[in-house]
């Protein structure tokens, strides 16, 4: 039987790129996959997890031949990726990608597809805080919604191949404006993830004392913070660079409702805070009901039988930033 | 075998109350548990539940002859709670109570406790966004922290044997000072859930064509900040009426953090935002580290094999406050 794409080539191969390639092979939807990295160490790590048929550090080589081609790298790359690939992209190719931000992709790659190249922006809503090319599972996608954000100009068939592509490996597929899909993710992502980091920056702050206390007690409330304040730094620093606008606008909105919840503890307004915390219930019941969620206690966590001895490692004192 | 309590006495069986109740008796820490709840149908569901010995709308009948009495209702009702049982109080008595917030506790019971009874009160860092009685399971606080903040005029021996039943429940027990405990709970619990009912908050108060795409998309953060922001909304009414000192200074040192976040975004400061990012991880590691999370991807959430056909409901517009 032959697969829907004769050739998939995956530049960049970290959480989405790998769970792609794995989600693609155990679907048969291509009959080669071609894997492109640009670090030795990762390309390495790709070719031991046998995530693809070919390992090429050069994208170009990559794309030749490839009837759809997925950019996998921080949006901040995509620039120079597109610059070294257009050449060897070929007439038919579906070329996509599964960036975060989608208005600021299609400014970036847009003026450099070459002619009779579909260029269909993508954004899988999945995704974990761990990175890599060993983060990568193959039911990452199962039961998540793919966006997909095609111009105008892109001939429905191509996108419809892309979204059965998408499908296939268990995703829901919405078609939208790349605009509307910006604004609509920094409220449910960007946001979210801002003020994770931003929580989790003010303890990093706080005396080492205070701190290790803070990690004692973290099961409170605080540790939900830390998972998303985990997820790759790079990758985030790309998203606010490129949807500034709408995170602003929405970061606006939060700043003006913390307010008004600061003035309501500041003058110990009980109905007020009490009206606030209820009103929240019914959105977290939507997206349990929306399949999005899990209703087990504490997302499911395990929860020991037995006393577990705690152990400390140091908590490191202000800023640096050497462990990505 | 004696029991190291001859009766255990609690008001109030919701989450903690329950789990309690479940981790008491599986321990064998008290001959008899004897539980007392406000309402009715609430006193019920612990009957049919099984998780005490005898049941009793009026508190003071289940604090006679009791040698630990322990407070598990929202911290704005002991005040009238305190009055209902003090009569009722056997001199040796320890009295505790699971409240988020401690300062304030001490101010309020203190005055009512009756000569001989000794004022111990606690707070088990554990929970989850389930409510009542039926919520609570027997391991909820094996390898979480108690915190025990004694007044300096309580025999020692006592805070020990207190000490001693909750280690028996799995727990690990610190004991510290009461305004010392409000202010790092302030940071690790407080500001965390504030932030989270705020941001659940601006969400609904989007229009709703978008409110359900957040829905559809809240795989991407947004979902995380629902769990958390589902919690019992009178218990956290009442921490932030009663630890308001302390979240507001720890919401000053939030909001200066996230201008600097913001003025980063809006310059477009690249690498003043991707050193901020990098640097929440080290507190992520010392989490896990110490045993309070789960290095599984996801909180270890279950990733199904197969496609899950997506079921919407309605998402609720502005307001409201009946679905407590």
């Amino acid at each position: 039987m032959s697969a829907p794409f004769k050739k998939l080539a995956l530049i960049g191969i970290g959480l989405i790129g790998s769970s792609i390639a794995l989600a693609a092979r155990r679907q048969g939807l291509a009959n080669i996959i071609a894997i492109s990295t640009r670090k030795q160490q990762t390309l390495d790590e790709a070719r031991e997890l046998g995530l693809g048929d070919v390992y090429m550090l050069d994208a170009i080589e990559a794309v030749r031949g490839a009837d759809l081609v997925i950019l996998c790298v921080p949006v901040g790359a995509y620039e120079s990726v597109m610059q070294a690939v257009a050449p060897g992209l070929e007439p038919g190719a579906i070329l996509s990608d599964v960036g975060s931000v989608k208005g600021h992709v299609v400014k970036t790659l847009a003026p450099l597809v070459p002619k009779g190249v579909s260029l269909i922006p993508g954004h899988p809503i999945a995704g974990t805080e761990h990175s890599g090319p060993s983060a990568g599972f193959a039911e990452l996608f199962v039961g998540r919604w793919c966006v997909l954000t095609p111009g105008a100009e892109v001939d429905p068939a191509k996108t419809e191949k892309l979204a059965s592509f998408w499908r296939s490996m268990g995703s829901l597929v919405e078609i939208m404006d790349a605009q509307h899909h910006d604004m609509v993710l920094a409220i449910t992502s960007h946001i979210p993830h801002l003020v994770a980091y931003n929580i989790v920056g003010t303890v990093a702050d706080l005396e080492a004392a205070t701190q290790s206390e803070v990690i004692k007690f973290s099961a409170s409330g605080f540790r939900d913070f830390t998972r998303i304040a985990a997820s790759d730094p790079v990758m985030w620093r790309d998203v606010f660079l490129t949807n500034r606008e709408a995170v602003l606008e929405m970061l606006g909105r939060f700043s003006e409702d913390l307010s008004v919840l600061q003035r309501a503890v500041r003058t110990g307004d009980g109905p007020a805070l009490e009206t606030m915390f209820t009103r929240t219930r019914a959105i977290r019941r939507s997206i349990i009901n929306a399949g999005q969620e899990t209703a087990a206690a504490d997302f499911g966590r395990p929860h020991q039988a037995e006393p577990v001895p705690p152990v400390f490692i140091p908590v490191r004192e202000h800023g640096g930033g050497d462990d990505a």
